[in-house]
């Protein structure tokens, strides 16, 4: 069913063979002989990979030191960070902090990370922020999705949205860490965020989901007419603002067709309402869709107009750039199929799902046909109905919100008895537990869909894990959908929240187990150090540059380079980091008592951070990541001499 | 071999009887008629129940819809957080924020936990932190451990610390939220916490692990000899500092008897050593006993010292307020054994554990005996001994780090060996993976040790998950110890890191799952509320005050009580929610677009967030926690007119 079976040389499962070394490196820097014997690293034939996958097909069962097939790439709503997620076990494998702040790796606080929170914010936000420590703490991230080439995932990026401070974000795979961050303008809460899937991304969409006064600087305040949204394709490679759309209505969820054509968007609130009464009035809302080619050539004519320093196409109602096509109340999921022909819209306040045949929207850009001529099917599934995906075998498979299911229909079915066939889509509903949101196939938004894995993410748990207090986890489910008939295999509870996830197979990702010297990350760091004739690598040196200090050391289990350092109160302190381990998962940290400071470094790596050294008195530091028998002797001191008084 | 198979009325399998009408309530608010259809609540007999159990027993496996039998509290280390942890299941059923700051409920941002972060501030941090948000955002959560009485987990509180900015906090098992942190005066890096077992806690236990100068002010610096450590006692009821005890050398992890009479800590620097070289130097370091009872007697007559505000009594050699008994090489865990005599205090540095006979402590104290003759036994275990755990059978379960092992041990076999008997203690190594650091049995740091299941906390993952990059999570290995032989039966990934676990019966812990009106955590807002005359429960009403301005609404799905509020720039403006959803897991949020404004309210709570509305213009403000078929719906605009320039 899958052509992932063969797995490429990349496999990790593969990749053990070399471990063994490295493992008894760890034991020797553990300073006592022999010490590897007990290590139980196994190296794995492919007989025995292919009987864990086996098991894993029929139960989802991953048992100890086997491998998972599947990387779950999750946003976690409200609390601002990506989580990985081993499929089928549904295990948490990492988390990657991105709108959030992470007191464990020191995200928000070292200045590699505050550089890529902080250097693309609007002049606005950027003011705004002064007082307030100089970057947003929080954030709501609901849609990861990987880049694409040629219709399928190539494990180089992520990118992810920030609905409650207008921002995107991009996720190196290699590391799996956070490089970039903008913020959008013209934008009031980007919601829908998806990648474009052909030739490459390229561009990532993103929509504004609520309508504002473009500016909204406060030159026009209760006047709902004057407010509108905006669409945004973000140059992926950049990670700049590439154009803007003006659309009718407002945007909810996105996605892109396989041709590089076209861009969608659902929109409930064609109304332009300000209030829910407003938002819920009219019986139809619509989905708007983004003739690509166009805009770029309105964009290269020149038919557009500079705003909040974005080129903004006009794409309301009578232009060239977009159409709308009329669907059931208030829509919400919005997603292309496997096929590269059928785009799902579901009605959420009505109980059916609207098919457009992105094939037909050629003639209805040349107005060849009206709009609801390229509606294909409309099937009626339950009531709810919210996201949909696919198994690459002609089915779908549509969260039904209010009936708490997850509805298995045919598309071509759907679009016979649209026809006025007399046949049924609908094979199976299956009950979820309870309140589905996204739901996701696995491969289920490439053309490489391999209907084995869907997972549903339900939004309320209710009485399914043993009580927690008034605040529940949420309920992430992971359904079998490689036969017939859909099987409930997982009930996995999560923080707030899992809004959405992408399912990759693990032969798209590559990640490296140890950072290299030369990696961008902390190029400020490296020109500094140039500039004061230290070697990051061997550092041991404390520079004095006015009141500024700057301390340099490195790092190997279980000491720091430096085992105490002075500094005046009062001074501004940078300490330098270099993780001069370089074995896999030998990361160490660097904590200051009582100072608010604590960073990660991994293998390989540079981290830095910067404080003033208010504080008089002897304040020691330490290593936070468990990194050798004699861990807890890893600290020093540093010590602060008061200010003459 | 439990004796909670009978569980109490609180068993909340059966309390999911009482749930279907709060799903149904749930269907009839989403305002379609017949949606509660699809819900598959199911009503669990004691049948189920029992075979669930056998299940668990067997393998570990929680199927989906059956519920954990234990809780684990797991702490997360630098992450700052604690994470509740279905066991067996192994699953992160919530995170409870403490000292990190949360992007989902706010923590950290709101009124009501700011007013937790920073109420119990010492001044010297309060005046450091004032030009930094006024709250640390960061910790090192090591250990966390409910509060007892007789001997045995009570279900009333969790206590938990924090090595960087040395702080104890406290966390409310009927709501699972933190209600008290305090910063301990004196100290650095508060490291090993314990709770007094009996006859309650009473006191909770908390180690200074670096020696500094007392004060720590800057009028010492480079001069160790005149560092110190202090032993804290903190009131868990009170939350307010006890007493402390000046002692030679460090303290790192600590533990208390079954009897009230003594507490204990290991000790790795007997050289008041400021390097790792001179830490370890010595060939014999110590644990120090606490005589809790001759310790309050000093308080009660006076022979203490005020420091830093807090009564200091001196437990330097000599004294009659401490005692040191010597052992082998930088010792690192400390743990008492449930049958109330054995002290278990492992070497780190030598392949030794020693385990001290609590009743002949008054001997010692008595100067009867000398220091090592309360040592029974003394077993070689492996390289790298760092914590134990008991079955309540007799048997010790230690972690060897640098072997990468749980070694099994027969404490009465190891005393017999000790006396020169030819007897071999070893029961059984297994293979961890890998570098284990705490471990923890079921109920096992209670009179009730039931041997059912250890788990066993892993610093190093390598090769046992799918490649994440060059951050591991670390890896938390369920193993069963019911039987004669440990078996291992899951591996769980962890992001940094579940430092320590305590593993609780679910018998013991009765959560509410909806606020009480009447809760103290928001006591601030109902007396503001009252001064202003307004009902928080039904409120819909903007205050102004000056430049300040009170806006308070309710929440109930899908909408705010009110769609609007307008200020003017430069306004305090403060925000009180009060959600009057009472169903079961229906939380709602309070996101301002553009604003860093976030926050959590669970069914009947008050939370509030007080900001400056210093950025004009059109502001959305929207629920982030997915309530409703028509959540998305559910917003609002915050209007703030701009300054007249």
């Amino acid at each position: 069913m899958s052509d992932h079976d063969q797995d490429k040389g990349n496999d990790p499962a593969v990749s053990r063979r070399g471990l063994l070394s490295g493992t008894a490196k760890v034991a020797a820097l553990a300073g006592i002989a022999g010490a590897a014997g007990g290590v139980g690293v196994n190296t794995l034939s492919h007989q025995a990979l292919a009987q864990q996958r086996q098991r894993q097909g029929q139960t989802g069962e991953v048992r100890p030191g086997d491998l998972d097939e599947y990387y779950g790439f999750s946003s976690s709503g409200q609390t601002g960070e990506v989580r990985i997620i081993g499929m089928p076990s549904m295990r948490e494998l990492m988390r990657i902090p991105v709108f959030n702040r992470d007191s464990a790796t020191g995200w928000g606080l070292t200045n590699e990370s505050r550089k890529v929170l902080t250097e693309n914010l609007l002049p606005a936000s950027r003011k705004f922020l002064e007082t307030r420590g100089g970057s947003f703490v929080n954030g709501d991230l609901h849609h990861p999705h990987m880049s694409f080439t040629d219709g399928t995932y190539d494990g180089r990026y992520l990118f992810v949205n920030d609905k409650a401070n207008c921002r995107v974000a991009r996720i190196r795979c290699d590391v799996m860490k956070c490089d970039k961050i903008i913020e959008i303008p013209n934008a009031s809460d980007i919601h829908g965020l998806r990648p474009q899937k052909y030739p490459r991304t390229g561009y990532v969409f993103a929509n504004s989901e609520h309508i504002i006064p473009i500016p909204n600087d406060g030159s026009v305040l209760d006047e709902p007419a004057k407010y509108w949204s905006v669409f945004t394709a973000i140059d992926g490679d950049t990670m700049k603002v590439a154009w803007q759309v003006l659309v009718d209505g407002n945007l909810d969820n996105c996605d892109a067709d396989y041709e590089g054509k076209y861009a969608f968007s659902s929109c409930y609130n064609s109304e332009r309402g300000v209030t829910q009464a407003d938002m819920t009035a009219a019986e139809q809302d619509w989905v708007t869709i983004f003739n690509i080619k166009r805009i770029e050539e309105a964009i290269r004519k020149g038919d557009y107009k500079e705003m909040g320093g974005v080129k903004v196409v006009d794409g309301r109602h009578g232009s060239p750039y977009t159409r709308y096509i009329p669907v059931a109340n208030n829509p919400h999921g919005c997603n292309m199929a496997p096929d590269g022909v059928h785009l799902v819209v579901a009605g959420k306040l009505s109980p059916t799902v609207t098919v457009v045949d992105v094939h037909k929207l050629g003639d209805l850009f040349d107005d060849k046909i009206k709009p609801r001529d390229a509606v294909v099917a409309e099937p009626e599934l339950g009531l709810g109905p919210l996201h949909t995906a696919f198994d690459g075998r002609g089915n779908a498979y549509t969260t039904v919100f209010i009936d708490s299911q997850i509805v298995k229909w045919n598309i071509d079915k759907a679009k016979r008895a649209f026809k006025g066939e007399k046949v049924n889509p609908i094979i199976q509903k299956l009950d979820v537990h309870y309140q589905p949101g996204h739901n996701h196939s696995s491969m289920g938004e490439t053309k490489e869909a391999d209907g084995k894995w869907l997972v549903s993410l339900n939004k309320f748990s209710k009485d399914r894990f043993l009580p927690v207090g008034p605040l529940h986890p949420e309920n992430d489910q992971l359904i079998d959908i490689s036969g017939d008939e859909m099987k409930l295999v997982h009930d996995g509870p999560s923080f707030a929240e899992p809004h959405d996830t992408c399912i990759v197979h693990r032969s798209k990702v590559n990640p490296i187990m140890v950072w290299k010297r030369d990696d961008p990350m902390w190029e400020a760091a490296r020109l500094q150090a140039a500039k004061d004739g230290v070697k990051l690598e061997d550092a041991a040196k404390v520079i004095r540059d006015g009141n500024k200090v700057r301390v340099y050391m490195n790092s190997i289990a279980p000491a720091y380079s430096l085992d105490k350092f002075t500094v005046k109160q009062g001074d501004e302190v940078t300490v330098y980091i270099t993780n001069m381990d370089d074995v896999e998962d030998l990361t160490h940290g660097f904590t200051i008592v009582r100072y608010g400071v604590m960073m990660e470094i991994s293998p390989q790596e540079t981290a830095s951070v910067t404080f003033v050294a208010d504080r008089p008195g002897v304040h020691w530091y330490y290593c936070q990541w468990f990194c050798h028998a004699l861990h807890m002797e890893m600290a020093g001191r540093m010590i602060v001499e008061p200010r003459a008084t």
